[in-house]
C-alpha cells in the first residue's frame, strides 16, 4: 500500500464545516438581501490579476504580503488582497458600460500573507459596497443608513456609527500650518484608541510642536451632541466652509428620516487610509464596544485615478464579516441553527427507498427540507443520527396500506403515533 | 501626472457585470435552495492548499495546468483546480466531526491553466453535490433524483438522464478476457460522440482485437427500454449479479417515485475519470443535446484513499454551470431581470434626500426594491437612469404637505397622478 499524505491545511486557512458555513451564510444572504432593497447590485472579478494592475505605485505593507507568482504564460500575477483596487480596475474598464451612479456589493475572499500570530487568517472574505459618481450628500447618507439598516436586519440594531468628515479637519490643519505633516497626523489620530491619550499627545507633539499639538487634541475630543461638536469644529476650522455645510446636510437627513439616534459626530475617526478625502465613518456595538468597528468607509474623490483619467467619487464602507460573526456569538444573537434539515424519514425496510422518496417530496413541495434515511437499522440508532444531522423530526412510515405515520419529536424524546400526512405536515409548519 | 495602467484582466479570466451576475446568482440561489431542501448541508474549503495534497500521486494534465507556486514560508502551494480532491482531504480530516452518511454541496471557483483556445476559461464555478458513507442503491438514487429536481426547479425539467453500471460493463470485459485494457477501453467508449462509431470501433480493434471489438460494441450500443436494455447487459456479462441488481433497485426506486420517464439506461456511458466504480450518469436537455451533458457523476468505493487508511465509498455529480447558463440562454429560459430595483424615487429637490429615503424605507420594509436618485435633473433623464438601472417605475414625489405622488410607469411610457402611499404599494406589489 502506498504511502499516505497527511490531510493538513496551510497555516492561516480554514475549512468551514456544515454548521460554521451555515452561519456564515445566513449572516451573508441576510446582508445581501438588504442590499438589494437598495438598488445595489452584485459583480465579481478574477481572483488572478496582472501583479502590476494590484501592485498600482507598489510599496509598502502590501507587497510584502501579496501572494505573487508567474504563471505558464511568462506573466507576472497574484492574488487580489482587497476588492477595492479590483473594483478601481472594473470601473476604468467598463465605464462605458455602466450607468452612473453605479451602486455596487461585492462579497469575496481576498488573500494576504500576514503574520498568524495576531489571530490574522491569510484568506478571508471581504464585503463591500460602494456608490461611485455622485459626490452628494445624500449618497453619503445613503451609505450611512445602508449600514444601520443592514446590521439592524441581521438582529444588531444597538449601534453607534462615528462620523467625521476629513476634508474639515484637513482645513483646520491647513489653518494651524500644519497641512504638511497631514498624512502623519490622521494616522496617529486614528490609533488614539490603541495608543492611549498620552502617547498620542506625545507622537503629536513630536510632529507639530506642543502648542498645536494640544489644539489638535482639543479638536478631536470636542464634546456634546452632534450640533454642539459640529459647531465647535466648524468655528475651529475657520467658520463654515463646504465640508462643514456638508455634515449639517447630512444631519438634516437623518433628522428627516428618523434615524439620527444611531449616529455622532467623532472628529477623532480619521481612518488611516490616505485615499479618503471626505466623511469618514466606524460603527460599533453599543453592547459590545471593545470588539471594535464591525462596519468602516468613507468618501474618495478618486477611485480608479490609477488607470483611468476620468475622476471617479464615490463613497463606500465594508463590513467585517469575521469579526460581526464573532460579535453575534458573544452576543448570543447566532442563528446556530446549524443545519437546514427539518425532517428525516427513517429507513423501515429498504427496498421501499423509492416511496420513501415520493413522501419526502411531498414535504419538500411545501418547503419542508427534509432528508431521507437510506438503511434499515435499529430505530434507536435512526434517531441519534438524526438527531447529529439537526433535524427536529423523525417520520416513521407504516407498513400497512393505510399511510399512517409515526412521528418521533426528537428534542422531546416521545413519539406521536398514528397519524396522517397531513397531520405530519401541519406538525412541520407549525414547529 | 503618473502614467496610467491600462486596466485589463489576464486571458481565460472573466468579469462579471451586475447583469451576468445577477444571472448567475439567481440560478444558484435556486439550486442551493433545492439541495437544503435534501438535507444536503454546505462547506467551504482553502483556494490554496499544499500542492502535494492537490496532486496526490501526481502526473497528467492536472499537473500542466494548476497553478503553483512557492509562498513567504518557502512552501510548495497551489490553488484548487477542482472540488473533488479538496474534499477528499476535508473528509480525512474531518472525519471523526461529520456524522456519516454525511450529504454535503460545494459551489466555489476553481482555476487551471488550460488552453483558452478552446473556449475555455482558466476561472470557472463548480457546483458539486455528493452522498458520502452508505453504499446503497438509495443513496445512488437520491442523487439521481435531485439532478432531476433540481433541473427542473430551474426550468429545465425536460431532461434525459443517462445512466450505466462501471462494476457491470467490467465484468462483461472480464468475462471477454480484456479486463487488463479495461481504462483505455473506458476511455474509448466514453469519446464514441465525439469520434464517432467507426473510428471507435477501430480503436477498440486495435486494444482487443477484431472479434471482440464487436461484442463491445453490441453491448454499448444495446436496444430497447431500460428493463430490455438491463436485461441484454446483464446477460452479455454473465447472468444476475449484486450490479445488475444495483441497478434493477435503482429503477424500482424511480419507478415508486415516479419519475422514470427521466432516466435511461445507456451501456454507452462510462465517464473518463478512473475513480468511478458504481453507476455513472449524465444528463441530457432533450431540447438542446448537442451541448452536451449539464450534470455528470457516478458512485466510487475510495474517496479519500490517498489520506486516509478508511475505505470511504460515494456518489455525486456535478452541475455544469457555465453550461446550463448558456443553455437557459439558448433556450429563453434566463431569468433576464439583470436587476433587483422595482421601483425609483426622482429627486426633485435635493435637500429633501432624508425624507426621499424615509419613503424609500416605507417601500423596502414591504419587499420593494426601492433605488433613490441623488441629485436634481430634468425628470426626463431621470427616467432615462432608472430604465437603464432596470426599474419598472419611477415616484416623483410632489412638494405639497398632502403626500401623493406621480407614478412614471417605464415600460408604458405613461404617467399615474395623484396616488396616495397605499396606491403606489398596491400597484408595486402587483406590478
Amino acid at each position: 500500500m502506498a504511502k499516505l499524505i497527511e490531510p493538513k491545511i496551510l497555516k492561516g486557512f480554514r475549512d468551514f464545516l456544515p454548521a460554521a458555513e451555515i452561519e456564515r451564510r445566513s449572516l451573508v444572504e441576510r446582508i445581501e438581501t438588504s442590499f438589494r432593497l437598495y438598488g445595489f447590485v452584485p459583480i465579481d472579478t478574477p481572483v488572478l490579476e496582472y501583479a502590476g494592475i494590484l501592485l498600482g505605485k507598489g510599496g509598502g505593507e502590501t507587497e510584502k504580503q501579496i501572494y505573487r507568482f508567474t504563471d505558464h504564460g511568462g506573466r507576472d500575477v497574484a492574488m487580489r488582497f482587497d476588492l477595492t483596487v479590483p473594483f478601481a480596475r472594473f470601473m476604468a474598464e467598463h465605464r462605458e458600460e455602466l450607468p452612473l451612479p453605479f451602486k455596487r456589493y461585492h462579497i469575496a475572499k481576498v488573500w494576504r500573507g500576514e503574520n498568524t500570530q495576531r489571530g490574522r487568517y491569510r484568506e478571508f472574505t471581504q464585503c463591500d459596497f460602494d456608490c461611485v459618481g455622485s459626490d452628494s450628500a445624500a449618497a453619503d447618507f445613503e451609505i450611512l443608513l445602508m449600514m444601520r439598516n443592514t446590521l439592524l436586519s441581521i438582529g444588531v440594531g444597538n449601534v453607534t456609527i462615528r462620523l467625521n468628515h476629513r476634508g474639515l479637519f484637513n482645513r483646520f490643519l491647513t489653518r494651524l500650518g500644519c497641512q504638511g505633516q497631514s498624512v502623519e497626523i490622521l494616522r496617529t489620530v486614528d490609533k488614539i484608541t490603541k495608543a492611549g491619550r498620552d502617547t498620542t499627545l506625545e507622537t503629536l507633539q513630536e510632529i507639530t510642536g506642543n502648542e498645536t499639538a494640544g489644539k489638535i487634541l482639543e479638536y478631536i475630543e470636542a464634546k456634546g451632541n452632534f450640533e454642539e461638536i459640529l459647531d465647535a469644529i466648524t468655528a475651529a476650522a475657520g467658520g463654515p466652509s463646504p465640508e462643514s455645510e456638508r455634515l449639517s446636510l447630512i444631519r438634516r437627513f437623518m433628522n428627516d428620516a428618523g434615524v439620527s439616534s444611531s449616529f455622532a459626530l467623532d472628529p477623532s475617526i480619521t481612518r488611516g487610509l490616505d485615499y479618503y478625502t471626505g466623511v469618514v465613518y466606524e460603527t460599533f456595538l453599543n453592547e459590545l464596544p471593545e470588539i471594535g468597528s464591525v462596519c468602516s468607509g468613507g468618501r474618495y474623490d478618486d477611485l480608479a485615478g490609477l488607470y483611468s483619467k476620468e475622476k471617479l467619487s464615490g463613497v463606500g464602507s465594508s463590513i467585517g464579516l469575521d469579526r460581526l460573526i464573532a460579535a453575534l456569538e458573544a452576543l448570543g444573537k447566532s442563528e446556530g441553527k446549524g443545519a437546514y434539515v427539518k425532517a428525516v424519514i427513517a429507513c423501515v425496510q429498504e427496498e421501499q427507498g423509492g416511496a420513501y422518496q415520493a413522501l419526502a417530496e411531498k414535504l419538500r413541495s411545501q418547503g419542508a427540507p427534509c432528508e431521507v434515511f437510506f438503511e434499515e437499522k435499529k430505530l434507536t440508532s435512526q434517531f441519534v443520527l438524526a438527531e447529529k444531522k439537526g433535524a427536529e423530526y423523525v417520520i416513521i412510515p407504516g407498513d400497512g396500506p393505510e399511510e399512517k405515520f409515526t412521528l418521533r419529536e426528537i428534542a422531546q424524546r416521545q413519539n406521536r403515533e398514528n397519524l396522517s400526512f397531513e397531520e405530519v405536515l401541519s406538525i412541520l409548519k407549525r414547529g
